[in-house]
């Protein structure tokens, strides 16, 4: 068996601590996978007082950053003290020193992937990544190896279990929003903040992580156009569940050629026939790639309808496989510590040295797709109103998604209550494809009717 | 960029006529992805008066299989004949000549993996198969590599599309199983003759490779019990549905900690909580596995139930991380031919000979857990007779379910007709856990009752 992998843990925290009880509880495990043992030599932490996993020997406990980076007993430096600003510095001072380094911090890639890569790259070192997006759920690797044949052509994921979990409690459970939202944080699943999980943030990072390795772009996050769970009422749920529909937060990355088929209803569908790929030849490579976080309405029979929980799962669309799925546990301390872990073991074995090399993330070489700006992206809407009960209404808000070319597919005006209390009604009203820019200037004209109560709620459909 | 690596196919009919598509009409991105070129050099077919893809130049194409196993110019064979005979010798010729070796044949592996694998390390070369278990699923990348960190405790499966196909068109169109498979047959889905997939064997094919990676155990075929679909009637698809199940036809492996726990109602499901693993210091390694391929009765909010048609999906339990689904095409030529191309990207890239080399495969070191006999194995069981409408049955049935220690959890009798015909009636019992040794002792007592139509049917219930 060759030489030791040394590796030093920035953070022990919740992951943290699951890596070190891997490393630790299962070292005999690992080292037969690895084909060399990994040896824990540095554990980084803030507070050394706090009471650790007593596997953890005393002595490799420490708050001196700098003095784990410089070990040379050490090869491989895990960050996971997660934000932008200390982590930064302490994986471009690991990569400067000459090690490897391991994160699972999503919104450090999402926002600085070139300076780290390149930094790896002049330091010929290798970055992994697998607990950055979907915790346990191997879509990294899917995406980088196991699909290598493939150019992706679309990826709908459910990437944060937070709001996943808050919509299974409100669709299965008949919960309002804060009541589901006040559920998770009890529960440990949300944050006292919720804001980054809830307003899409969370997801668009991960999906800008995803959109680099499938399709080159570096997305900024405002090019990532995000719309959060919180404006969904208990409802829209309803109304949704009454027209075949669940909804989801959904991380959504669409080229333009798959966008063009799910619009003509071509694409492959998991509808008991056998699945076919889109014959190979005929897709002349696409260009631009649409991505955004919001919520849609998807078929219940879809696959990602049916993805309950705090579960993640991501359905990428391959132009030789077809889709594939992947799902499992998002987050949580063990899941993953199994990510990281097996980034470990993969630059124990070597693998992960000579992915980096061939995939060239976040390069100048690696561009690929152009961003789509997101009015230009097509989609059926669900549009959800509260209007007056009064004659004419229908009419001013049918003219204004005329005016737009927004043709309307189906309208359910809910009964009024006949005690003349003259309560708003809602109206809910699908349409046909159209582009969000224009949608979005017919919702504007909308909202300013004086027969509405403003603002107009709206989602995308899944098809 | 490196040099090329060569490539000889061996077999070009479905999937080596899409593997040669993808090639050469993708070939700038294949040499992208792989960071060096993958090139064609041979093509060889039993008749070349064949019409074949036209991007495939005709001077490449041969009946030799000798010439295209010792041209220096290629560096991999890929084996696409299917088979066990000739299939083997092309495998055992090409590793002698110094070629690594992709292959999709099952069959192969579970019946000579060790004789295959010695000689590959004999000539330190590498054998690569992700297209050999679920088509375009990308589970033994998942098995061995992503999921490293974990010891597997139980795997569940649908890995074998024709199968559910035909369940999926009885559940859900009430087809009987003829037409139904009839129906499979008409589309190309099931072979005119059907045996190994309605049989259970095909999975289990795939089971014992999967159970090779996951638990160093290289079952021998009779060690993998089975039961196909074939006694499944339209009348068991109603009842399972009448009682919240769904019948698919599963591949399992459970090692007997998690069968423990599964008894306990202590896994981990997709219930809406957060998803948890079993904290891995509270397994002490179990070391035995049973394997078993036969339809189950799923709850129909199980993952593994909403799989339907052709697709495959294997769901993994690992003891870091928790579980995890892997879904999509489980067959077909181009899904086939993306899990084939990426193992020639990962030889190009380099990263399969090091996988190779570290997960000694079907060897003496990897040797691992020991396989559980079936009659041991404990389970709950659906029970379906058609009894005559006689006092005194139900005393005799119920009385041997106790001599043998099975109690019984439901009972339900269907009514009988009241037109004094003397048919005979549906009786549905389901059973709390029980030995398979002894549920079966059980059967054969009660198929010997002359008031039961003989023979009884009975499945495994998933919970």
């Amino acid at each position: 068996m060759s030489e030791p992998l040394g590796v030093a843990l920035i953070g022990c925290g919740t992951v943290g601590g699951g890596v070190a009880h891997v490393l630790l509880a299962h070292a005999e495990r690992v080292a037969q996978r690895a084909a060399r043992p990994i040896a824990l030599r540095r554990v980084v932490v803030r507070d050394p007082s706090k009471p650790r996993d007593p596997l953890i020997p005393r002595d490799i406990i420490t708050t001196d950053i700098s003095s784990a980076l410089h070990d040379s007993s050490v090869q491989v430096v895990v960050e996971l003290i997660g934000g932008t600003t200390v982590a930064k510095k302490v994986v471009l001072d690991a990569l400067a020193a000459g090690k490897h380094v391991v994160t699972a911090n999503k919104a450090l890639l999402a926002d600085s992937g070139s300076e780290v890569f390149e930094a790896a790259r002049k330091a010929e070192r290798t970055v992994c990544f697998e607990a950055a997006v979907a915790g346990g759920v191997p879509v990294i690797r899917a995406l980088g190896e196991s699909l290598a044949a493939n150019q992706v052509t679309a990826i709908q994921a459910i990437l944060n279990g937070t709001s996943n979990f808050i919509l299974t409690a409100m669709a299965e459970r008949g919960l309002s929003y804060s009541s589901a939202l006040a559920e998770a944080q009890k529960l440990g699943y949300a944050e006292a903040d919720p804001t980054l999980d809830v307003d899409g943030s969370d997801a668009a990072h991960k999906l800008a992580i995803l959109a680099q390795i499938s399709f080159g772009v570096a997305a900024k996050p405002h090019e990532i156009a995000r719309q959060g769970i919180d404006t969904i009422d208990a409802m829209d749920i309803r109304f949704a569940n009454e027209l075949g529909y669940t909804i989801k937060l959904l991380a959504e990355a669409w080229t333009s050629e798959e966008a063009r088929n799910a619009e003509r209803g071509m694409r492959n569908k998991n509808n008991g026939q056998e699945p076919s790929s889109v014959p190979s030849s005929a897709l002349r490579a696409p260009r631009s790639v649409a991505l955004h976080v919001a919520p849609v309405l998807l078929r219940h029979t879809d696959l990602l309808a049916q993805v309950r929980g705090a579960y993640n799962a991501v359905l990428v669309y391959g132009d030789v496989v077809g889709e594939t799925l992947y799902q499992g546990p998002g987050a949580g301390r063990m899941p993953t510590a199994s990510s990281v872990v097996a980034d470990l073991i993969d630059l124990g074995v070597g693998r992960a040295q000579r992915t980096f090399a061939a995939a060239r993330l976040w390069s100048r070489e690696g561009r690929g797709f152009t961003v789509e700006p997101p009015e230009r992206v097509r989609s059926r809407f669900y549009l959800r109103l509260l209007v007056a009960d009064k004659p004419g209404v229908l009419a001013d808000i049918t003219r204004i998604l005329a005016d737009e070319e927004i043709s309307i597919s189906s309208l359910v005006q809910h009964e009024a209550q006949e005690d003349g209390s003259g309560a708003p009604v809602p109206l809910v009203i699908v349409t046909h494809y159209a582009a969000t820019g224009r949608f979005r200037k017919a919702l504007e004209k909308i909202n300013r009717l004086t027969t509405t109560s403003a603002p107009a709620v709206f989602f995308s459909m899944g098809d």
